[in-house]
């Protein structure tokens, strides 16, 4: 089977952008780890909310000669050398002319930096410093030529796969692929995504329904917010939106606008059990789709996994983001991160006692008959967990109420269960959650109340 | 009149079990410092929710010999000698099959250990480590003699004292009588719990009405909460469990499962009053009847009073625990520590003011007419407690506001409503807490609302 | 244009009590600053709640000479040197006679201590305690004279004045004119007051109407409450008592009763940004006129903003508290700072977002176009800003949310209005303020409620 880090390596190459070719070819490439993701793409001009979908870009090639023919930069050697969004050009200019439209970062001097101008028309080279430098200290003049092309009756596109459940409340993840060659941001985020709906597909049977959607990063998620507003509110229970997930530096989780959403309870709740003290950011620190996912009155629960944030490793947004930041074993802790969440949110249930007072243990073997033996601490557990079935709280609850790992809670309520000791209350929660939504004003009204009125 | 340590000392060599004569002979010594306690009886057999009322067990006698006749252990020289619910036997047996039925524990060697096997058919001799090592010295084959009995159309009895005071709402207290020679856990308790209800008998008026519960540990509780549940739920303001409450060593407090009733915010306010920094103990530490008290579904306003936990002491559990753990000193503290409970009961009610803004306190001579004078600070302390009778805080609430001692307050409070300051708001409070009952399930949806929104 | 000091200076002599002439000077000078300040009365012998308005005391002169013919003490000289509300007396006494009428301070022996009589008959000298031992000194007997009179048909006076802006919901703003010369406590506070009045005075649009009220302290704000009661209760939206607000040395606050009104979250909201550590007092070490307005059931929004509260620098109540203790920057302080808790009052609104998902800042300006640029800093502000701009959250919580100074949330978000992206929810948030105080007993309840039933 292919590695994780080999699909990676195979998406490198394609030049992505907002729009165009490479978000294609990089949907193809997913496609054939997931057949069931489909293709969908929206009209160019579109309006959205305050924003417009903008002209499909495309790029053949690019590249700077010097009067002798001698190629100075070259799209072909790494697609970060073009300004994002570069208009098309083709012309003998100066040195000084030359020098305005070449980006380079004087810290970094073997960096490519990866700039776009998506919505003001420029064109430009992206160099590293040491390069800049040598072209800088040729004569002149030199030619330039960008073959890139916009089209307006073009559309932005992004793929979507679906993978049906027991229920129709949906758990939703979001993965952006607009950025040209760099590993971590982004490469890893559809990487991961693809490897989980891959293994959703190959389970049995699915309590909840999954979506996983692979679009271009803010102008994307703002299309897809506008088309399907209404079941998102609707059937999203927890979302996470996954970036920067390839390196093996850290785990980290970047909260939904209000922190408390059920995504944000079970992500804490699963990081915390892989690192104690994994990286817990604040919305100030955001960056990426949950800026739409979660803004004023959208307020998907949607909070984000990474293992190291974007701008907070070195390498970010250059060509230095390459497969010595993200490594095999980096994209495999990412997808067991999210594997383990989705273990919690399938078994995160609510449990009901079939009696009041203690269950008797001992007649179902649960229990020393002798008071002093030793498997007390044994059933000491089996005993707290039930003690907390009261039909409110739920396993993630319990498993923290009781200090258990959630798989041993689990594997304790499903023994009880099968003991005729709790009965699973997963309906009446599905029907309170109706009322839930229906009391979403409620909420609202008590959030307002204590903001207005309290300190 | 009698001294705790003495009735103690009275109730030591009874043989109990959690049915038999002993529980019986108990409950006749507890009935003679209380006249008012009825005995009443549970029918073996009968079904209490998932579980089942175990047949009568009574023993005469028990030892074992060896060829020589000589007494090797004997049930009359310390009863718990026999394991608790032994079936009868009357044998000649190998050595090697009298060493699977000895019970001992090695890294106590001078201590008979407290075994029992209530639901599995068992003999055996509970023994001092060094006592198994010169039999098992010794040939065999020895002699063997249990002259216990069960009886399947016998019963369980427990014991009820009822002392009626002005109200219908009650104030549980429960103990158990279940261990057979062993002093903290658990003969403290029926003393100190006898000693209440005896003082409680001679008040001339009590507010609440008091019940106070003799009964066997575990599977008495549970017979109780099945027989009166319906009242329990309706009537219990604030319930107590006493178990290990004769030692000089700590005062500590087991929490009810939420941790959040009246019973847990009266016993926190009263054991820091008596001990800053007292033990407070968390509920996956549970062990005794609030297991069942505060089941779900349950849900009684029950804690734990006690002095040093059981499990928490080495002679836990073993012919140690005797009148070198408890003392007369202990078990007054344990009597003094319930005592400031019921008084702060008793007297915690809710206050109102008789008129708007503060009250002139001169002319009713509580404030200095001249503004330098020194007794400021008496009049302030007046001030302040009358400055949150606002008809919600209760005396225990203005106490911890004011930082005052409750009998202060309360002084306090007396006074005002004397002075014609302030009334007494209690019928407001228990119309409120009519309400409070039907709102309960406002209560417990906010909780689930909590629990399954919010991390 | 006066300086606040020079407007205290001119309030200095004047020879104030709870009634009386000097109630009346002293409101005269004020109106002089504030030709809308009102004078009122209420007459004496009224009954207000658990008081009554005090007989109107006057004083024109009080001495006490040698035989000599020497003046020894003269109220001219100091008029704190009369025990306030003496009694006339015109007699030749003895010296040990007239020890028992001298008030000083041995501590402090150059002071001339504060001392009153309201409800008790009395008639007495304040003196430094170096002038009591020279007096002590002399022979005897000693000519005493008080030139005081009461009036039964007198009343009690105090100012008012009233600033109408856009909203009936009033801001209310109380200080205390009943202490003779002394300079923190009490002139800073009418002066400060005043200045704030001429200040709102002079505003082109107010959004809330303020009034300002000049009361003697305690009695005049029990009788202020009883006349205006529902009014009070109706028109607050915050209130602020001054007092103690004129010296150099600290920014001090002290909450309402509960704490957790919008005038204490404004409140510490500024006085934080004034000064991080300003001093945050309890409910407990109240003495002004919050004790009545936040008296139970009347329970106005109403706190404390002080310089150096009453009570806690040395020279407080004595000679000492003069224009070495207040001072014009001390004055100034004061004022800037109330300036700058009605700045937020008057700019705290909520505000919502015109579409759903981010703001598209780059075709307003407001966003870097090149991906690289520098300004995006800037752009990540006013992002958090509308990123919380939701319709419940005020400009104060989004400044809190957002680590932003208030103004300058405040610019962004005039901004962000002026570009179409946000718009202000004033008017719904006043008419759910409406709703509030309908739903005023469901906080009341569940306020008694928590009290009630967990710790």
């Amino acid at each position: 089977m292919q590695k994780p880090i080999d699909l990676a390596k195979e998406l490198w190459p394609v030049c992505r952008s907002i729009t165009g070719q490479g978000v294609r070819d990089t949907l193809q490439i997913l496609k054939r780890k997931n057949p069931n993701l489909k293709v969908k793409s929206i009209k160019s001009g579109r309006k959205i909310f305050d924003w417009r979908v903008p002209q499909e870009w495309n790029i053949k090639d690019g590249w700077v000669k010097n009067m002798d023919g001698e190629k100075l930069i070259s799209f072909k050697e790494n697609n970060l050398h073009i300004l994002g969004y570069s208009i098309p050009i083709n012309r003998v200019i100066t040195k000084k002319e030359l020098e305005g439209h070449l980006y380079s970062i004087p810290e970094m001097p073997t960096a490519i930096p990866y700039v776009t101008s998506y919505y003001k028309k420029r064109w430009g080279f992206c160099v590293e410093e040491v390069r800049r430098k040598t072209i800088m200290g040729q004569q002149g003049p030199f030619e330039v030529m960008i073959d890139s092309s916009f089209l307006s009756s073009g559309v932005m596109n992004y793929g979507e796969i679906l993978i049906k459940g027991k229920q129709k409340d949906e758990i939703f993840i979001s993965t952006y692929i607009c950025h040209p060659s760099m590993a971590n941001n982004e490469i890893s985020g559809p990487v991961v995504a693809s490897y989980i709906a891959n293994w959703l597909s190959s389970q049995e049977k699915l309590n909840y329904t999954y979506r996983i959607v692979f679009i271009p990063e803010t102008i994307g998620s703002i299309a897809y917010i506008q088309k399907h507003k209404n079941r998102l509110k609707k059937r999203i229970k927890a979302g996470f939106n996954l970036t920067c997930i390839g390196d093996e530096r850290d785990y980290s989780y970047l909260p939904s606008r209000n922190g408390n959403t059920y995504a944000d309870k079970v992500a804490k709740f699963v990081l915390e059990s892989i690192k104690k003290d994994f990286k817990c950011y604040s919305w100030l620190d955001r960056g990426s789709d949950e800026r739409q996912y979660c803004s004023p009155g959208i307020d998907l629960p949607v909070c984000s996994i990474m293992r190291t944030k974007y701008g907070e490793y070195p390498e970010y947004h250059t060509s230095l983001d390459d497969f010595k930041v993200v490594t095999n074993t980096g994209l495999e802790g990412g997808i067991m991160a999210m594997k383990k969440i989705i273990n919690v949110l399938e078994n995160n249930h609510i449990y009901k006692m079939n009696f009041y007072c203690e269950p008797q243990l001992g007649k179902r073997g649960l229990y020393p008959t002798l008071s002093k033996e030793k498997n007390q601490l044994e059933a000491k557990k089996i005993l707290n967990v039930a003690s907390y079935c009261d039909g409110w709280n739920d396993l993630v609850d319990i498993s923290k109420l009781c200090e258990l790992e959630f798989d041993e809670a689990a594997k304790i309520v499903k023994l009880l269960v099968s003991k005729g000791v709790l009965r699973n209350e997963i309906d009446r929660r599905s029907h309170l959650a109706k009322i839930k939504r229906l009391l979403g004003l409620a909420r609202r009204f008590n959030k307002w109340w204590k903001t207005a009125s309290s300190y």
